[in-house]
């Protein structure tokens, strides 16, 4: 039984920083439903478990228990370790091998990408995760100066997606849209300027079929014209009531299950 | 100058908690756009403003000055009357009166209602607004046992959207699916069941069109068996990558904006 003071401990508690994430390429995967996604990822270096009372934490940690290193915690030591206010009893440490861009790239054959230009807010980023896992995205990029997707808050927020899906860092959004161009996709930034393509009016015309890569801008900030002027459509979510926009993860829902649903039945079939 | 001790910020301060806000049918706005909208929708009572040093903050002080009480306060009035961390400088004590669904539902034409079951989460529910006033939906119902949708965290998480169309009050949902029904309107609801309706054939099946009550589940729970088999279609979102679900605000986006895109170019046209 480990103490809030041992070493394991503290070092899993490391992890709740983002410089030693970083360094050490490991973060924390918290709850039965992530450390279960986190093992069947083959994610998993080690699991930290407090009493098990809980049905589906024992369920999952007897599954660890048969292939991975596994510590019992104390109370105070679970509550160290873990990063939400009611931990829910098991902690994974991970190891962090996103892939890259170039590997993700070079998956032949339509399907869609997302591109993040400076993603600031990990609740977002995890949402984001999680709906592009749900519309079959093919991965999810984020550019220099996005939030670090291996953040406690967006780890949760993805609730397990960020072990479905490749998650990478993408460097400068203009170099990632040309290598994303001449891997094929066509760039469409999601944004609300007076030049844009209505959604419909792009499925309407094909633009959803084939590789498709959505590139979203930073909550705040939205895409600075560069970045605009260099996707090959920008294209408006319809607004068809009073609200001003739609928030970064339900508009790339529309999105990426627009594009689902056109390759699903394309336009003209 | 107001202090945190006068009536009139106690008085305020007293729609923080439900049970007064039922009572008086008023509850609070914050935030300079928060204001701005409900001076635009007419359910503004008085205006509390701190020193606007912020801009925004001074533009509405100043439309809000030619037409309504307004009342200067220091900053730990301030501090009292908003449920924020860092309060952005203007409350608004606003009227509730939002109608009826009977109201809603005596409105001619195609267009479409959102019905959430028990709806437990104030920030879920007031995403749910702002989508559907953004999908261009006539009316969000909330069915008893419902959070309340003047609750702070929901009225912040509209984003506006709470003053653009009507939150009403939809009573039992069984009853409110009769109503919906009686005045012609296909009831959907979304859920994960074996027998349900795939979101994408629903739509080339022509289902999407006309009058069309989509009707939405409790966070944790979903919905009751009676609840589903009381309504015409059960529509499940495909799940196309290895996500479990989409949360309700994102569910919600893909349906109503699903909807939206029929009613713009109908399936056959």
């Amino acid at each position: 039984m480990l103490s809030a003071r041992s070493a394991r401990v503290r070092d899993a508690r490391q992890l709740h920083v983002g410089k030693f994430r970083r360094i050490r390429g490991e973060f924390l995967a918290e709850g039965p439903q992530a450390v279960r996604e986190a093992i069947e990822a083959g994610a998993v270096v080690e699991v930290l478990v407090a009493d098990a009372r809980d049905r589906l934490v024992a369920e999952v940690a007897a599954a660890a228990r048969a292939r991975l290193p596994i510590h019992r915690l104390d109370d105070a030591a679970l509550a160290a370790v873990a990063t939400t206010q009611s931990p829910q009893g098991i902690v994974a440490v991970c190891r962090w091998a996103p892939g890259t861009l170039a590997e993700v790239l070079a998956e032949a054959g339509p399907g869609q990408v997302v591109l993040a230009h400076e993603m600031a807010d990990p609740g977002n980023a995890g949402a984001l995760v999680r709906v592009a896992d749900a519309a079959g995205v093919r991965a999810v990029a984020l550019s220099d100066r996005s939030v670090d997707p291996t953040n406690p808050k967006c780890v949760r927020a993805t609730a397990g997606s960020l072990f479905h899906l490749p998650v990478v860092a993408a460097g400068e959004t203009i170099a990632a849209l040309e290598a994303l161009r001449a891997a094929g996709y066509r760039t469409l930034a999601t944004d609300v300027t007076t030049e844009s393509v209505d959604l419909f009016a792009a499925e309407r015309d094909g633009l959803l079929v084939g590789r498709i890569a959505w590139v979203l801008g930073n909550e705040a900030h939205g895409l600075p014209p560069e970045v605009r002027a260099a996707v090959d459509h920008v294209v408006r979510i319809p607004i068809l009531g009073r609200a001003e926009s739609l928030n970064l993860a339900t508009a790339a829902a529309v999105c990426c299950y627009a594009a689902a649903r056109a390759a699903a039945a394309p336009a003209g079939a």
